[in-house]
């Protein structure tokens, strides 16, 4: 029974879905997935082109002594860093045509899919490879959390909070620069329930006060626009910017909308118009 | 000569400046970032805590067959993933202390430091070790591209283009999606000077009339605001928001402003602000 390999690459990087079809239109038997889906009973021409290109990138990765190179599993909106682990051949074969991110267990010694158990699935929108073809990036969306302990991801152990006050380890994620402001803004939400003393922070003021936070959402929108009609430097264009995205954040967060949705709207959208213009390319030429 | 971790580990996730003092307030001498910097010939009773802290955190991870463990240093701003190399004990220590992010080299057998020819060191912000605590993130801010080919991060081969269309191989960054978006308004920027057929697209439009693109701007802040004023659905707050950032990108890319840029100014701001409410806490207790 022929894979069109055809079937799994060209929506790569416009679906989340898993693309396991056989050239009959069957979909791919679980076996399949477990064994190298890259052998094939029979293959139509444009299926064996795709099938070698495959092949020849396979054997252009420098697999280590044990076969291995180290994957990095990344969420493919928010760009934290999920998990990592180790891909042999079949693990990386595996990943390309089931587009769920796949492993080798070196302690099982045998290939395993994040999430066959939990079915938190890493669906994978791209794979990279870096400058000596010995390191992988699996740039997904997950479906859960992804660490086995229930945590988003598995980095939360931060080597600065331990050796500054042991009891904070454990508890803060890796968090890039917009996610850890808009951990800070939702732990002050939290924080409005209890009794405050003094002045309560900006932030509280604007969780407080919608009249107040849409002002300065319209008010920020404006000074940004200001800095194009205007001519003004670009660090003030880079400082409005702040100002709207930090007042937009409080916004979603008082809407409970985490940053992370915003971006999946963002990522739909743009991967649609760019399908779209790839078709009226393809019409034009 | 005395070394104070205090005045390492304290600033940590505030500056991007190395402080590698020594308690006469001297600084640190080239070999001892070379050598392992947690050997004291003398130490304050706080620098031994900190230091015996250290050491069993060194000692917590678990460190492969060969001493190592993975080590993947990524963007603070954007989430880039920059590269990825090993880490043995040593390098683990001497990034702690010099927060340049410092590796070991197989193919060398010796520690190096990201930078330390071409001076594009990765200022490290914090450092995080994974559930099973086997694998580490260097969160950092580069100093410039960090791959050698002057590319800036090592990941610019996707497996799916290559396999798609050979000739883009290599280049296309792994980008996650608001970078992404980024990189294409900046491509249609640049499009912007050759022929055109047909009807442009909205962005190129947008591009072409700045008073079409900050009506829309304003517009769009206001829609975000009213999905709160109006208690809207949360689906319509993380679509307007879409709508927000979209159309700023667009006027950042107008004036050459990164989004890095834009998130590099919030960090600094809240970065300091939790400092200064960490001091009014300690005053009021």
């Amino acid at each position: 029974m022929a894979v069109s390999y055809v079937h799994y690459v060209q929506p790569l990087r416009f679906s989340s879905k898993p693309r396991l079809f056989f050239s009959d239109g069957s979909r791919c038997r679980e076996d399949c997935r477990k064994s190298n889906c890259l052998v094939f009973a029979s293959a139509r021409k444009s299926d064996i082109s795709l099938q070698s290109k495959v092949e020849v990138l396979l054997d252009s990765v420098k697999w280590d002594g044990k076969g291995l190179a180290v994957a990095i599993a990344q969420n493919v909106d928010t760009g934290a860093i999920l998990m990592q682990g180790f891909a042999n051949k079949d693990a990386l074969a595996t990943t390309i045509s089931s587009r769920k991110a796949t492993f080798y267990s070196r302690s099982r010694s045998s290939l395993w899919t994040k999430g066959e158990t939990s079915k938190n699935f890493i669906n994978v929108h791209d794979i990279f490879l870096d400058c000596d073809r010995d390191s992988i990036i699996y740039l997904g969306k997950p479906d859960g959390p992804t660490c086995h302990t229930g945590s988003e991801t598995c980095y939360y152990t931060s080597i600065f909070d331990h050796l500054e006050d042991q009891e904070v380890e454990g508890s803060r994620l890796a968090l890039t620069t917009l996610y850890s402001l808009e951990s800070t803004i939702s732990q002050r939400k939290a924080e409005l329930a209890a009794p405050e003393n003094g002045k309560p922070s900006w932030t509280k003021r604007l969780l407080l006060d919608d009249k107040l936070l849409c002002s300065k959402i319209r008010e920020e929108a404006d000074e940004l626009c200001r800095t194009l009609e205007e001519n003004e430097d670009k660090s003030r264009t880079a400082s409005e910017m702040a100002d709207v995205l930090y007042h937009a954040i409080v916004l979603l967060t008082l809407k409970n909308v985490k940053a992370e949705e915003v971006l999946e709207v963002l990522r739909q959208r743009f991967s649609k118009s760019g399908i779209e213009e790839k078709r009226s390319r393809k019409l034009q030429n």
